[in-house]
């Protein structure tokens, strides 16, 4: 079930039996020339919807802009500052929990999202950990990155055995493709996996990385390749997700 | 164009003619018995991805979270504090001005969105005018509620003279339902039109109105009503984004 | 009864029969050639202590600094930040809910703090809204800009049918006149009405805005004017406190 | 000349030759059973508008709540947060220093005020510590408690050699009915002379100040007194002020 | 007992006898040409783990880094902005309570702290103050110089009539000298007492200041002089502690 | 050299020929039956100051306290909530900045720091991302855990291949015993191993982790294991700051 389809009633339904939720959460930021600006959200939100339409599995809306920062030299990308991400987490969490949910698992589409989602986790976790006496109402907060989820990582490995890379990878381009077939582009890019390097702020990344993407070559991204790993993110996710909501 | 689906280099393209970017933004709350959670940030989304298709005009990201705290009280509902959505659109902003955007144009789905909206504005112009020389790159926010297009008031009273009501509303309804027909639900309600009154904490909305809504009989919503919503409001933004973008 | 001039003994007595307070809200900023830079802090100001006089109010101090970003091109404005009215506001409310006041009447004299001073209620409100069982001590927030009180729209249109205006309003000029007589200024003004235009930041309103007026002609401000709006203002005012503080 | 009074006009003349202004800045707390709950804000605010009719100093708008969480168990008594006063004496600041505004003469009447506005200087230059150069707009930022002021000391201890005291202090309440002889207040106090002690937070300061007083007996207060505290007290202020605008 | 050298069960232990601990807070910041960096933090954690051998007292870390935004023209300094240091204050003050502590006893070593250590324990006072009841744990807060702790100035004067000063003392420098006698520099300076002056921001400082000193001739500091301050204040300091443990 | 046992001018010449500062950067918690409070920042501060003996290295001063939130229900254990830790990190790096350090290495005792200091960086970086220009003075940041500098896994592997663990390691606590010998703790522990487990707020922890240790025997703790650990850290960490230094 996806809440932003979904009407208060469904949800309180859904509460009856289920007291966890999943986000997708994602960011807003260039991903190389043939790849989507919304890639990292689109990710999480493509096989998070995926799986609820196979089992009972509420959806929250996505979290779409995340920590960008080093992204901010090629247009487009959006940030929020992780002092602004965190607050947003908190807000998001306290609502949730304000229906009952004691189980909230956030599927990331972005690796510079993980730090400040943890340290977002800690913030929540804080205010109860000052306290004397347990929560009445207890927290589960999880984090998983999409690519991380069990076989994925093998897959995308079978799918693009060189040059799936780090940014703008091979097989995020491939799921968004599966997601937006529209939107597919074809783009000649040079050299054809882009390098490696470190990541630091927004005109270090645009010398480093000069047409955005980092050790990958998503020319190789097709919809079909894209649509298995979807289908087996769906079905890992699902297993994980059942997991964690008891 | 939608910025999600776009390409760094498809923006930077479209910023040599247009310094002007749309931004839906709303809110994820109830909306009665056969509402959609997701309506406020729906409904901007459906109107400003149907106007991008007929014209150049980038449509960002949703900013789905806004100001719901009065809705907490129904499951489902999420908010952010008004200094949270504050500092994340000092944030979209800021990172939107680092591409050379000088024109935000944010269609608004939420009329509780509208103060704090206004607030960040006021936020982001201190910084400018507390400098004693204008800024080297200008900046033009503006807010507009998409029921206040020119000529949507009017076809929605047509559509539903009785009823269309000030929360949950027959219109919105009807616009997510043309966008999201698999949908609709079907929910007995009772009043058929339900009461006005004031707004203050979750508590006491909750108590003065029982399932949501707020003066509206949303039973009456239809795709086709919502789809002439659409069309028209999507004309309608289309010229009036024109027009600020100059 | 004004609250800066009495003793806490006597707010003590003052809460035994009624829950309710005043606050005059207003801002610091330029109002034309000869309005006064106090004028929206004074205005609310004044038509409270007169309505003080007559019957049973408590009006609290004056929070007379508010958000005049867009004035600060011209001399003596000041301004805060919405997020630290924000907090100001959150901190008088919190400190009046610590006597025992539930409902807090705020009367503006700033449309520039009609979207700040919303978001603070909903900064307040949610935190309320956020838990699940409602409060012990329950909160009324209400902002009324004078202007808006009962018959005080019909009667500046009376005094002044043309160049009224909506900055440096000759109404208001006309309240600060009644109230600080010694403080009339004359001034030549060309145009004799000033312009209308858009706000944004302080650059810009001083380039659409030459001398600060908006639409205004404030020359035709008079002691009896202001006096007449100040009576018939007061008058309005108590019947709305009486209402709300019940 | 006081600046709520003044135009903008008046305002960019008074820059012509000084770049000095004067902000009497206060609190908004219990002060026993006769004295008034303003009489912090009130009474750096008469001893500067006295000044600054004789001699040509401008008076900003008085800050007039302040730090006073210690006297929350006294009705009417109320506080920002140390952390909010921080923000906006920022602001303040930052609008002042924006007209050319140099040098910012804070005269406080309050005790409890005095470490969050030093805090809230060092946040203020801290700004301009961290950048390498020099800033291009000088600031001094001086505070000044007017019981502090050259003479004032000797004469409050000449008028009320026994029981001045230390919080509602006979001296500060005669400054109050001297400007204020309708606010006066006849309540027996007992003891005559209230107690000293600990300023902790406001259960701990309720229980050891009674009646809250601390250390005094305001009985003793007379418009005479307060008349003759205020001619000194302005007169010694102007020279201050003078020394400073240099 | 140092906390940072004792396991959790130690403090356990502890806290059956006794709710008090010493947290030594200094500052990073230049002591002119002979003095350490460090020094403001050093010299209360001597005199504190001294005291801390001789009876039973619990030592927390060192709060190192405090407010030293006028020393940042001279390499090696460090500041907090004050509003951090206020919310760092806060969360090692929650810390604490969490585990039972009731007395937090701030042994201070740099004078630009007071303000922004005693706005703190305002703020963290204000959450209580603003509760209706008082707080189920009580809390004392102490904020004390090391070098007005009973009998310290005396010996500081006997030790160095003449050029003791404000910053970067001879006393001060000698205390570190005691503690790190390798750390001592010799180094010429001139003149030989620094002058006084005034403190702003940090490049005024370094104008008025030349070499970082404030009204003092530090290379008077000797080992066998900073033994002696060590011994009296830890002395001093016990007889203190024990007095406010209770 | 240590800066806290430098002077300011030591500091100044050290910057003459690099621009590399190192930051120990630990936490304040539990660390078992026989650990010590402080060994999170104990480790790194050794390991650095071991360093610093033998080549050109600046060492700051250890930022001691950092999030420990899950460790609360320990006595001892101090946390900062996470956004607290980004401002004190944003402060200590803009005030090293000031000074003309443009390479801050920070040398990591607690796994549980690692999100919050990522997120510190980004917040950092995020300031000169906004900006259109790169910064006139670059910016490197390093996080670096000790227990994964070169080698030190494997030596720590060799000397206690069973029951290492991952709080209260064998590891960690023989360093602090070689650094402060007579703080060893001879304590039963049982089990001899502790559990593992999943980490979330204070509550949890506790039920899960009945010693606070995870997975680890540091009974094995020796002052010779640590002082080897010591010497080979220092050495590996000698190699990769002159590494990072150019
Ligand atoms: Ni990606
Ligand atoms: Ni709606
Ligand atoms: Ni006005
Ligand atoms: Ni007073
Ligand atoms: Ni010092
Ligand atoms: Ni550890």
């Amino acid at each position: 079930m996806q809440l932003m389809k979904a009407s208060w009633m469904e949800v309180e339904d859904y509460l009856r039996t289920s007291k966890a939720v999943l986000i997708p959460i994602g960011s807003v930021e260039q991903h190389g020339p043939n790849g989507l600006l919304g890639t990292d959200a689109l990710c999480p939100e493509l096989i998070a919807h995926r799986a609820a339409q196979q089992a009972k599995m509420l959806v929250g809306p996505t979290f779409n802009v995340g920590c960008a920062q080093h992204h901010l030299a090629f247009a487009g990308s959006i940030t929020l500052r992780p002092s602004t991400m965190i607050a947003a987490i908190q807000d998001w969490t306290a609502s949730l929990r304000r229906h009952g949910f004691e189980r909230i698992y956030w599927l990331n589409g972005h690796g510079g999202n993980i730090a400040t989602i943890n340290a977002a986790f800690a913030e929540v976790y804080a205010e109860m950990s000052f306290q004397s006496h347990a929560p009445a109402q207890d927290l589960y907060m999880k984090l998983q990155n999409w690519w991380q989820l069990p076989g994925v990582a093998e897959l995308c490995k079978e799918l693009y055995p060189i040059g799936d890379g780090m940014h703008a990878t091979a097989s995020e381009v491939a799921v968004t493709y599966a997601g937006y077939p529209e939107a597919q582009k074809q783009v000649d890019m040079s050299p054809r996996i882009a390098p490696m390097g470190e990541i630091r702020h927004a005109h270090a990344y645009r010398q480093t990385f000069a047409d955005g993407r980092i050790g990958s070559d998503p020319s190789q991204a097709t919809v079909e390749g894209g649509e298995r790993i979807i289908q087996l993110a769906a079905k890992s996710l699902l297993a994980d997700f059942q997991t964690f909501s008891v």
